[in-house]
């Protein structure tokens, strides 16, 4: 099998890490050797009190060093640089998760709300202070009871024309806002979403500038400002991880800010009280506000991302030297990279942190699209949103997934906190929730799925639906021929070489995906269309029964956009062979996702039980194939030892067994090495037979 | 639909308590109070040295009280019960995971290491001091370079028959016993394994008493007594979890021992240095020491179950009681447990959770058969190794799965250390890899299948193999009856429900767990057959393709267990009611561990299309009649908010969400609430239309 023993070159690693890296390649290298600066990075150890202050301190550091400002008007110091402001701050996690999402807090939320829902004014009375960090504050959106639920949110900012003040109020316990950065301690202000309420109106969530702490007084016993009046400031105390950041709860009790303090970009109130907006929908302008603040979940999802190929990164390496039991030579003992379930471990990881990198950075650059002004429609935002809200939990759930999945695979190394797994694994837990829980998301893009099944056939009578079926036809002519095809012959095919090169045709492969999504977007929307007559409860019924089915999907709609997103990508790879590889991994990415749904896709007649079983048996095959590319294809991540900051990613293993097969060898050569018992015992019955390792 | 409507009485929770908790739920019960003690919990966000020294104090409370020597001989003040003693230590987790480890590691490892290899001599002399723990003390088998891989150990221990002593050596880096409880800190003894050379013959793997540091000196600076002369200790340092023990490395630099301080019951040296062993296989007396030492995996079984059923009891109380977006009434928003996503997440565990809990109970019942010596043959313990490497993975791997679904669904409140559930799922983590590896241990269950297959067909002629498959066929007629007439008549079948009806038939459900371990096995044998015949690298290549799906053989056999432990169980509930929805979450768990499986079922032809389908939606029926009961089947768990230590498992939440309710009522009877804008709209223009509740 020539094509197999092609690949055992080194690959052109240079060329795969320029497309990882994307169009901010510079940006991500630069601050990933800013991040092993040890004023940045964490230790694991260190008391809560201690990891705070540190991550302050570093804080201070990034900001006097200008690094985190890019997003910023370049008339303020900053470089009106959206795009490559996120690519940097993606990679600050290398550092600390804990500094990535304080800066995170600073930049990304506090000082984005005032950018993004502020004016001009705004932006001359805040923006500088935030900037250089000379006020920390806290994004005072969520509340105890109201998590991804911010349209329901209780605290009220009611105008006062008499003294043209806001007045802040938390009614009660569960509006307290909860989880925020830089309110347990370090913050001195905060931007405050509430309802804006004048003349009796409410007119919607709204932001306010609010100072928190009295940055003029004397500090606290506790090291913090003294609140300012009618503030109350709890700790949320110890978490899960990220307790580098002092989290914690807010309420304001007829808290008084002046008019000028409403974020009045979507809405403004006049001195006597009218309120004014340039969008006159309301819930058009909910959903304009928040669109502005989707930079926290285009940023988890390039974070997350970069966690993932850490974790592989050390435990790839790891792999590659840690041996155990002995293999058929019965001498030297089997390297983990050498055994079937570890490579069924780890590199359907590896191909999935390639698809979940290369739809990133398709993410971020739609992203700087929409913020850099150039793509900026209101349909431009939508489709950012949802490929946001597609993106952020697959990647979420991979970056937790593959770092407990690296954790098992390094054995006892990998619960040693030397070893940077569980660190990060605990840090990154709270990313599957915040910033939009993950089911609720994919709940969100279900919904937009349906929405656009419903736009393209909701009016049309009988012929127009045969005529949008005959175009939708079309437009997929080119990738549908392929099945087509295969269920009309499947009987015929006798050998599973030849399914097996069927299922590598990207054709092939994106039919079957795509045609998976589709199907059950549309079966969705027929069993939900009896209902759209029956009452709200009726409709809710219907609509919670289909919940799961939709939420799963959404997530089949994200792995295909990966997988477009891989195969796009791979053209970009000049070096042929290197190439060849990619594809092997994209291939992989695909067949793995095909396997994981495999069910549906017998249920639903796509594939034959004969073609299924051939999945799996090419799934094995490329995974052969791949092995000898593994570190070629972890090292092309661009984590080096002093970013990962493992032990276990030092090469040390291989020096331990070295050092261990040298003594073997030098005892064996003294002729001093005792006998076993076991051939002595051989050799007295003379039963032979090779020793078998037995795992214990 | 009579039975829909049947079960929303509560159910006869103490009955299903007393069956969860087993034939030791005495002692259960009298722990789980005991773990109410400031004394034994934990504190998130302790320092590592606070940690270690509160579990210290609390293990000599516990010693003290006489609560943890129950297995020892009641000659020296146990009580010769081994399976209450497990049950009891199974439920210290419920105070602290790093108090039951380090307890764990005191008595069930150090101790029981002493008891199981040692002799009278033996016990004697070391276990007085151990059980009262004057002698704390470390369990040293596992080295850096050898994780699971026992029989390849590097120490020696050599013995000098001119001092009769024995010499302990670690030869390299490698050889470095590692992740040892006691050893970094606390331990002043150890039982070291090691391999035992005299006359020039090493007779495999053994056991000695290892004095490591001098408890008559005064103590060092960093607390602990001073190192033994020879010997090295290494802090492992902060680690995933479990900070509360002090694991370290030691190293032996030619340490002496007296000959008595080998644990000498399968194997002992004459003053001269003669070996004897009452067990002549050098193989087999390996085997049967480490089959001493199964009450680890046995322990921590429980301990997984004890803990996934906290993690649930949490999450489904706080699904009860938070509300988010409001429903179909537009008024109160929904609970949790009212939306279909999140009775997918929590339901199928709560199931899972329940056969693992019965499954255990099994094999704690069979565990104290061997150790009480009243079912102790070679084959009972080799059952019993079997039994317990099937049920540790699945039982741990659920612990963490349960935690982190747990901890999602709670969003940002299963982050904060105070909800618990991060805390636990930190020290968890391990419990996949320590006491043997998971893959490891399922790899081991899947040989014992295939040896157990090879030994029913190895040696048979073609009329022998017609004779064992004719056996087979009538072992299994009962339950193979339904499955058969299923297959013939599956063409004719119309209705959903019918199909439905067929699915929740036990002999069904056993029929299809069952069929798919056989089949499986069958066919990795068959595959593997013609490489027998091969060279020993061709052998290990073969084995080496199969791995994989030896590994998920495995973990169906144990899922098969489990089911058979449930399905067992169910006929120890009196009140019918209550047995009929006891069923139902039997059926809950066979259709989702079925359904998880579904491509296999549909590619090897044991379900039609059709029937897979009515697989999906069976259990989406289970899941809305067991939606009622959902607090009842945490309920019988046993812990209350006492034991939970879980602030959104007492209340608050209901009582946040009743004050916000109570204030959103007095401000609509007041007459003073604002108009929302969006209302206001509606009026002009004159369009209506309920609110649609976004997620965001």
């Amino acid at each position: 099998m020539a094509v197999e023993n092609a690949g055992t070159r080194p690959l052109a690693v240079a060329q795969i890490a320029d497309l990882l890296d994307g169009r901010w390649a510079d940006r991500r290298r630069h601050t990933r050797e800013l991040c092993t600066d040890p004023d940045l990075v964490n230790v694991p150890g260190w008391s809560m009190a201690d990891h705070r202050e540190h991550v302050l301190a570093g804080l201070q550091k990034l900001a006097d060093a200008g690094e985190v400002q890019r997003a910023f008007p370049t008339a303020l110091g900053g470089a009106d640089d959206p795009g490559g402001n996120i690519a940097g701050f993606e990679e600050l996690i290398v550092a600390d998760p804990s500094l990535q999402i304080k800066a995170g807090v600073q930049w990304g939320l506090f000082g984005s709300a005032v950018l993004h829902l502020g004016t001009e004014h705004n932006h001359r009375a805040f923006l500088p202070d935030i900037m250089s960090l000379a006020v920390p504050g806290a994004f005072a959106m969520t509340e105890t009871g109201h998590g991804s639920d911010v349209a329901s949110i209780a605290t009220t900012a009611t105008y006062d024309p008499a003294t043209q003040e806001f007045e802040i109020h938390t009614p009660y316990r569960a509006a307290w806002k909860d989880y925020l950065g830089n309110a347990a301690q370090h913050g001195t202000a905060a931007v405050v979403f509430a309802q804006l309420v004048t003349h009796g109106v409410n007119h919607g969530v709204h932001a306010f500038y609010v100072p928190i702490r009295d940055a003029a007084a004397a500090r606290t016993e506790s090291g913090a400002f003294p609140m300012m009046p009618g503030i109350t400031s709890q700790d949320d105390g110890h978490k899960g991880g990220l307790n580098g950041i002092d989290n914690g709860r807010l309420a304001f009790d007829h808290v008084r800010v002046p008019r000028t303090h409403l974020l009045d970009r979507y809405g403004s109130v006049a001195e006597d009280g009218e309120y004014t907006s340039p969008i006159a929908s309301p819930g058009r302008r909910f959903f304009t506000m928040l669109s502005t603040l989707v930079q926290g979940r285009v940023s988890l999802d390039g974070a997350s991302v970069v966690v993932a190929k850490m974790a592989l990164a050390i435990a790839w390496r790891y792999a590659e030297e840690r041996r155990q039991f002995t293999g058929a030579d019965t001498e030297t003992e089997t390297v983990l990279a050498d055994y079937g379930t570890h490579r069924r471990r780890l590199l359907p990881l590896i191909a999935r942190t390639y698809a979940a990198q290369f739809l990133h950075n398709d993410l971020l650059e739609r992203f700087h699209g929409v913020f850099d002004g150039e793509h900026d429609t209101d349909e431009d935002r939508q489709d950012l949103e949802t490929l946001a809200a597609a993106a952020k939990p697959l990647s979420t759930w991979l970056a937790l997934e593959t770092l407990q999945t690296s954790r098992e695979a390094c054995g006892g190394q990998g619960f040693l906190s030397e070893n940077r797994l569980v660190g990060l694994r605990a840090d990154m837990d709270v990313y599957a929730t915040f910033e939009g829980d993950n089911t609720v998301l994919l709940q969100l893009v279900g919904k937009r799925l349906l929405t656009d099944y419903g736009r393209s056939t909701a009016k049309m009578d009988v012929a127009g639906q045969a005529r949008w079926v005959a175009e939708r036809a079309g437009d997929m002519a080119l990738h549908r021929t392929p099945l087509r095809r295969a269920s009309q012959s499947i009987r015929d095919w006798g050998s599973r070489a030849r399914s097996a090169e069927e299922l590598r045709d990207p054709a092939m492969q994106r039919e079957l995906l795509e045609d998976r999504v589709e199907t059950m977007v549309e079966e969705i929307a027929l069993r939900l269309k009896p209902s759209l007559k029956g009452s709200p409860a009726e409709r809710a019924a219907a609509f919670d029964a289909d919940q799961a089915e939709l939420v799963e999907a959404a997530r089949a709609h994200g792995e295909l956009l990966q997988w477009e997103s891989f195969t796009a990508a791979i053209d970009g790879i000049r070096d042929a062979d290197t190439r060849k590889v990619v594809v092997w991994l994209r291939d992989l990415f695909a067949l793995t996702t095909i396997e994981k749904n495999l069910a549906w896709y017998l249920i639903n007649g796509r594939l034959s039980a004969q073609r299924a079983r051939t999945v799996t048996s090419y799934v094995e095959r490329l995974l052969t194939r791949l092995r000898p590319h593994g570190l070629d294809l972890v090292e092309a991540f661009g984590y080096g030892p002093e970013h990962l900051r493992a032990e276990i990613a030092t090469g040390v293993e291989a020096q331990r067994q070295a050092e261990a097969m040298a003594h073997v060898r030098r005892q064996r050569a003294s002729g001093r090495a005792p006998v076993n018992e076991k051939h002595l015992a051989a050799t007295k019955d003379g039963s032979t037979g090779p020793k078998v390792a037995q795992p214990v």
